[in-house]
């Protein structure tokens, strides 16, 4: 397990990279497509290894409710259970139990709420939630925090940061396999002393890599990305940087010019799934009635399965009359477009050419293929 | 364009037989996948060639709905629009009309019906038919009819089957294109004596193929093999026999002893998208909770992609959360389990021992492996 800084562009901040891990190497930066419970939703592994995922992302928190640890853990861990061979990222719960989960009780100890999905009681805490990831047997895995949402005063964030930071430390000693590597998770919200310390104090607790968790919880897209861009400024250099849960492709691409390395979303999956298509000229509504006599592929110039099979009419059909080949589609397409210009992006940094990509890229993005398409 | 029977069987009266068509050459017996809306539910025409399906089905009724003929016509076809490149069978929409639209009127001229999807008001004629199934470009293409359900009595049969022939005539005048072959359709309910009519009718017209419609329409399971069986055995044995609608994996491998060709059911596929998946012992119903524990494959013995690459259990967590990959793992299995089948029914004509392999595999089949497995 180690990572390799390859190249640093020379205006931005942008880095190329390789992560080895024990299921195989990973090109940075990367994005992983987001396997929630255990399938990256309505996708095979071969089709995901086809469009060029290296990695995908696993949840500890819906994994643990659904089919449970204990099944996982007899298929031979999670690789085996879903016949994915390559490397996975598992996160700790933390951010579904803040999020998703109907909170009881946090103490030091940990933290105790009933699940979406039956109601149960359950209690997590660092120790746990790296224990089940030593169970799925994930690549990389990540520490238990507490991810608190926005807005939020400066004191609570205080208290947050300085309890996550004990998780941290407890997360690391709880962790014992060593052919996983562990990343610890920067919190602080808005703060920028609270990011600076949170940094501080993992660094000093030693991780393999680090994630930058409490973005886009709700706060303005600018804020956003000044945080990312301070706080990702601020993450060793020597080590991989994640930006946990973000985003759209604007998001990607801007922050690979800060120096982030890796990030996963549900964004290319979720939208593909329900019609919506990126192509280098924006999104497109597929499922929209105006494609239904649009013989043209989604995109001429992509070399997805999507669109060198299929036309727009064909696909909005498909939409239009619940079938599930749409779906599959929408995903594969979207999937195809987030490998394909993560791809682009590391060919640009390697020839020192990013900042003329990221404007070029950004440019023709903004341009709305919907507003230009008025057949 | 030919049929060819290469062989019979000396106690049973199945055959094996090759068919020529504009897009490939097809073994019989046949089993066809049905792709309602332009697709098989959840497929991709690469998966069913993958599991050896060499034709489809596609409904002229829905697909004139949605998208609309125009659209599929300036796709090029509906080969082009769903990217099959193998033959496909259409039916004419009787079927169709008389089971999902709400009928207004029946006349010598054609039906009125409202649609099932918005109420528009339709017309539909032998002459519109053929006109429209032309338009979608399939192999074979079906004579206009009139479906009785059941029970039904005689006199109506008569008047019904006295109209399905004109129509059979007129069907026949109106197909004019030489890539397409047209199949009349065998009507006539329960009564031995309007079915045999009902094939001399249509052998005076003279057609490239023959349908037995009008069967498994809510009739009891024994009445339908004797009907099936009496009509098929006089049915032209110079051209294919095609047993529509019908069903379940018992239905063919009986139903082929009588001497049928060709089947099509959406059994194998609407079972398999709802976790019931086909073993060589019968019925398993993937997604019950007893199989959340079970590592084994569906089937230890089958070569699916489902069963070389996933367990019970996770086919079964699948099911548990909702996600897509189970509809696509039990569909593919189960088409997999069908067109497997009939691969064997095809070398046990070859080889003379058809009888054998129908007692064996009804015996096998008829043990449930639900009842079989009490863990």
């Amino acid at each position: 397990m180690e990572f390799t800084v390859l190249k640093k562009d020379k205006i931005t901040a942008a880095r190329l990279g390789k992560l080895v891990l024990a299921h195989g190497e990973v090109d940075t930066p990367c994005f992983m497509p987001v396997g929630t419970q255990a399938t990256v939703k309505s996708t095979t592994p071969e089709e995901l290894k086809e469009l060029g995922a290296q990695m995908i992302l696993g949840n500890t928190y819906h994994l643990g409710l659904r089919p449970g640890i204990e099944i996982i853990k007899k298929a031979g861990g999670l690789h085996k259970f879903m016949h994915w061979d390559r490397p996975i990222l598992t996160d700790s719960g933390g951010y579904q139990v803040f999020s998703l989960a109907d909170l009881r009780e946090i103490t030091p100890e940990g933290v105790t709420f009933r699940d979406h999905i039956e109601g149960s009681l359950h209690t997590l805490t660092p120790e746990k939630s790296i224990r089940i990831q030593q169970a799925l047997g994930a690549d990389v895995i990540m520490v238990f925090d507490e991810c608190p949402g926005y807005p939020v005063d400066y004191d609570y964030t205080c208290k947050s940061l300085e309890l996550t930071l004990q998780w941290a430390l407890r997360s690391r000693k709880a962790h014992t396999d060593g052919s996983q590597i562990l990343f610890g998770i920067v919190q602080g919200s808005v703060f920028k002393d609270l990011r600076k310390k949170s940094i501080e104090g993992l660094e000093e607790i030693g991780f393999a890599g680090y994630g930058l968790g409490g973005l886009s919880v709700g706060e303005p897209k600018e804020l956003m990305f000044e945080l990312a861009e301070y706080t990702v400024g601020i993450m060793p250099a020597d080590k991989p940087r994640y930006i946990m849960g973000t985003g759209t492709p604007e998001d990607l691409i801007t922050q690979i010019a800060y120096g982030a390395d890796m990030f996963d979303c549900t964004v290319p999956t979720r939208y593909g799934r329900n019609g919506t298509v990126f192509t280098p000229y924006g999104k497109l509504v597929v499922r929209n009635a105006k494609y239904k006599d649009d013989h043209r592929p989604i995109d001429e110039e992509c070399g997805c399965y999507a669109c060198r099979n299929y036309s727009r009419a064909y696909i909005r059909h498909l939409f239009n009359t619940g079938e599930i080949l749409g779906n599959r589609l929408g995903t594969l397409h979207n999937l195809y477009f987030y490998q394909d210009f993560m791809r682009k992006a590391r060919v640009a940094i390697r020839e020192g050419v990013y900042e003329r990509f990221q404007k070029e890229f950004l440019d023709r993005f903004g341009k709305s293929v919907e507003a230009g398409n008025k057949e």
